[in-house]
């Protein structure tokens, strides 16, 4: 089993540092990415197209972290040629980043529908179930990155099933509003916009998911991907343990 | 530059056979996924939902795929310590059958579309969209494929380049929805089923985009994500040219 202390039992005392920071340039694009999923979410919550038109500026930069990541990740497989747990780790944040980067887009296109919904008139629904979906997802993202700062596969497991709920709110959300549209035909286009964002933020779910199972990855060694909620927590809680 | 003819030209010939074997599993996983593609979208304009139900058994078989490539690609890595287009290989081929695998996930979605319509009854409108664009999307996968194979960077260019067609197409399609639906309120919900149809061949094309990326970081050793159209070009064309 992987964790902290045996991270930093390398021979190579450059190795491990090499380690360690392209781990904390992951959560620090984790920071950001939250920062901009928390801001879009307000943006199309307040009206603020300010806020909304920073999301989209800020986009660029994580962008760049992604890059910058994905290039420290190759230097390390190139030089160090690394084994076992420290492989799985690089593996690991070379496929989060890839996550990261798509929740960014995401809340991007959040931002987006915020400019679009200033632009048109607010909806005339829908902003309670993207302010609790919201909140919702932002915590999957953020416990996400704390399972992966803590080596922590437990916490990793419940950010996984907490997608289901998620799921779960956003089709009653969605039935909901087309309900509504069709009771009042001229709101399409304003709750259509309302209707993406909720999309998004379902989409943030199901990312901040894929991050938690390569946690459980790195933790424990086992590829948890499709294999259904069952059988993750068992890995997770029961064979898992024994490693 | 990297190209069929240096692949094989390893010490070890067991190695040159690992990594032609990974190589020619992605590229079959790539075959049933645009397959999938091709038969989702057949279903939902045939109205066949037995061929949708087929279409959503099958994903199983992907993702199973998905989890094979991965622990080739791991077992080359713990053991191989590939490097420069080797180890490039790698990288492109763990990050393409990501998306592979979302194209099937995508093409799922249209499958559950496809049978929420046969329930429903058929949408009064967009057919002839999902097939337009359904047969733009299909063909940049098979070719994001093609350029896999043949290490062809210019042909995943111009797959990148083409993406910008479907985008603004799927666009078009969406606005004359959005007003049919404004017309005909009854309509909404079979041509929201349209909608999301539409918007998961979207994201397909976005996926083969990102698998083109990858075929271009492969051959010319840039990674090209985010770059802008006319630099990828540049990339591509000029001075990738020279190295």
């Amino acid at each position: 089993m992987i964790n902290k202390d045996n991270l930093t039992q390398h021979i190579s005392q450059q190795f491990n540092s090499e380690l360690e920071e392209v781990r904390s340039h992951l959560l620090a694009m984790g920071g950001l990415v939250e920062k901009q999923v928390n801001d879009a979410v307000t943006a199309l919550i307040d009206a603020d197209s300010g806020l909304a038109q920073q999301v989209r500026e800020i986009d660029g930069q994580i962008n760049q972290m992604e890059r910058n990541i994905d290039e420290e990740c190759v230097r390390i497989l190139a030089r160090r040629q690394p084994a076992a747990g420290d492989l799985r780790l690089i593996i690991s944040i070379s496929k989060s980043v890839i996550d990261l980067e798509r929740i960014g887009d995401e809340a991007t296109k959040i931002a987006k529908r915020a400019i679009l919904l200033c632009e048109e008139g607010e909806a005339p629904r829908g902003y309670v179930e993207v302010r609790h979906i919201g909140d919702q997802v932002r915590k999957m993202v953020q416990e996400a990155l704390d399972a992966f700062a803590r080596f922590d596969a437990d916490l990793a497991l419940s950010v996984a099933q907490y997608d289901k709920t998620v799921d779960r709110e956003y089709k009653t959300a969605l039935r909901e509003l087309v309900t509504f549209m069709m009771e009042d035909p001229r709101s399409i286009s304003r709750v259509l916009n309302i209707i993406w964002a909720l999309r998004s933020l379902e989409r943030i779910g199901d990312h901040a998911r894929n991050i938690a199972e390569l946690v459980i990855y790195l933790v424990r060694g086992t590829d948890v991907k499709h294999m259904g909620l069952t059988r993750m927590k068992e890995e997770v809680e029961g064979t898992g343990k024994d490693r």
